[in-house]
């Protein structure tokens, strides 16, 4: 959809091995920021600045609001499009996002200001930020979905053979979206974790494919809060991570009922939350 | 400094491998929300919200604000505190740090507002990020500071030395500080990787250790731009990443005269800016 995906940047760099020097063209990951701009009723608003790496920029804005809460289905957005004002020069005009909603009235933008997992003036803790996403309606995830540790197991490397062809930097995040049966559905990579994540729930919003719950996530990298926070809200119930998970999103996962898998690599995993959606391994103790 | 600096959290998990399932005990790295709240003039006000890893928060709060550029000196801050009033939960307290100003009059936050690095009206991208951080008298580095390939190669197994001792949950991102000798300094970790570097910074900060022109930085990931906005906030002029480093954090480097190294890793290094201060290397082309 992006007119200038230039994911990649070329370099001059030297590379330096046993005390010898060698000068050598290589590639690193393109990093830029993207404005979005919420349009309704008139209004025009800066929301966010995100840096990110170009490409699949709409389906970003798409997939951060849906994230914050400010759009709740492709139904709510009437277009989206590449800043074109006159007063924007040629090499800003891919990094501002204008997301036109079909509602007449700006959205309240409070909870973005103190990144919605605040609660009261009063404090805050991990509790509270679970507390608060209840009262953001999001609910305990229902699906009695189940996959085989076996295919789980198998996901790293379809997606590795997948992010081979795109990453040639060492330097993106992918989030890759799988069906029950181990099939590569779409996949996302950016500099930034929370934008891959953000680029594949947008796309699955834009192609009307929300919500996600018979799908099984998978993260290259850690599982944070906001992550499981986002996958929550698209009702992915079976989240996976190459890498390890933090303490609150354990919790997060377990008060939501979602199957939390960490270190799935080498044939090995940990689950951290929901075992039972995970079959095919007798309990050795 | 933190009354309950618990960086980690023990969780009860089922460990997968060849089909096999056995329930055990293991940690995780703790998560948990810190608000900072800015103290002047009689007014106190929220200026951020971070997922953060309980410990060093007082060090997390000034390196954060000097960061943002929000605080100068040690000799700006009447001091930090932990929020006591009365109607925080005991729970909560430890996640509220008030950090009390000298002047008396609250100073100016819309460039937090939109992250310090937007420019006009008009859009953005990455060359004005970089002219952003000029306008905040950001200045190019003078350090003729050069080190030895060897010394560099050897900076990652120190760190993992040290890192060992705290990090058994393999989720913390390390910041590491190093003398021109390969010494290490100091070395704070978080889960969120610009947390590690705010930490870094604020506890120089507050020991009055500012600016670090003879110092070398080793992040333990990647090196992205608002790391090395940091980096150069604090006046290093010697980054190294053990992984990759974003484009963005290349033209910065190179702006303003700083050293990016990248993949430091198994003896072997890429340079992408101001290869001038890494010495014992024949050049080889």
């Amino acid at each position: 959809m992006s007119k200038r995906a230039k994911n990649k940047t070329r370099v001059q760099i030297v590379k330096v091995a046993k005390s010898q020097r060698k000068a050598r063209q290589d590639y690193v990951v393109t990093e830029e920021p993207l404005e979005f701009r919420l349009v309704a009723g008139g209004e025009r608003r800066t929301v966010a600045v995100t840096m990110r790496t170009p490409g699949n920029d709409f389906e970003l804005a798409a997939g951060f609001l849906f994230a914050e809460g400010i759009v709740g289905g492709r139904d709510e957005v009437a277009r989206i499009t590449y800043c074109v004002d006159r007063d924007v020069s040629e090499e800003q005009r891919y990094n501002i996002v204008n997301i036109e909603l079909k509602t007449d009235k700006m959205p309240d933008l409070a909870t973005l200001e103190r990144n919605f997992y605040t609660t009261s003036a009063c404090g805050l803790c991990g509790k509270a930020s679970l507390d608060a996403l209840e009262r953001r309606d999001l609910c305990v995830l229902k699906s009695d979905i189940a996959v085989s540790a076996e295919l789980l197991s198998s996901l790293p490397q379809t997606l590795r053979k997948s992010q081979g062809l795109f990453d040639v930097t060492g330097g993106l995040h992918a989030a890759a979206l799988f069906s029950l049966e181990g099939e590569l559905i779409a996949l996302r990579e950016d500099v930034g974790r929370h934008n891959a994540l953000d680029k594949l729930i947008g796309w699955a919003l834009l192609e009307n494919k929300l919500p996600l719950s018979n799908h099984i996530l998978l993260l290259s990298g850690r599982a944070s809060f906001e992550l499981m926070q986002k996958a929550l809200a698209a009702q992915i119930a079976l989240v996976c991570a190459v890498s390890a998970p933090s303490s609150l999103a354990v919790d997060l996962a377990r008060r939501f009922n979602m199957t939390l898998v960490g270190f799935l690599r080498d044939g090995r995993f940990n689950i951290y939350a929901g075992e039972t959606r995970v079959l095919d391994a007798e309990v050795k103790t």
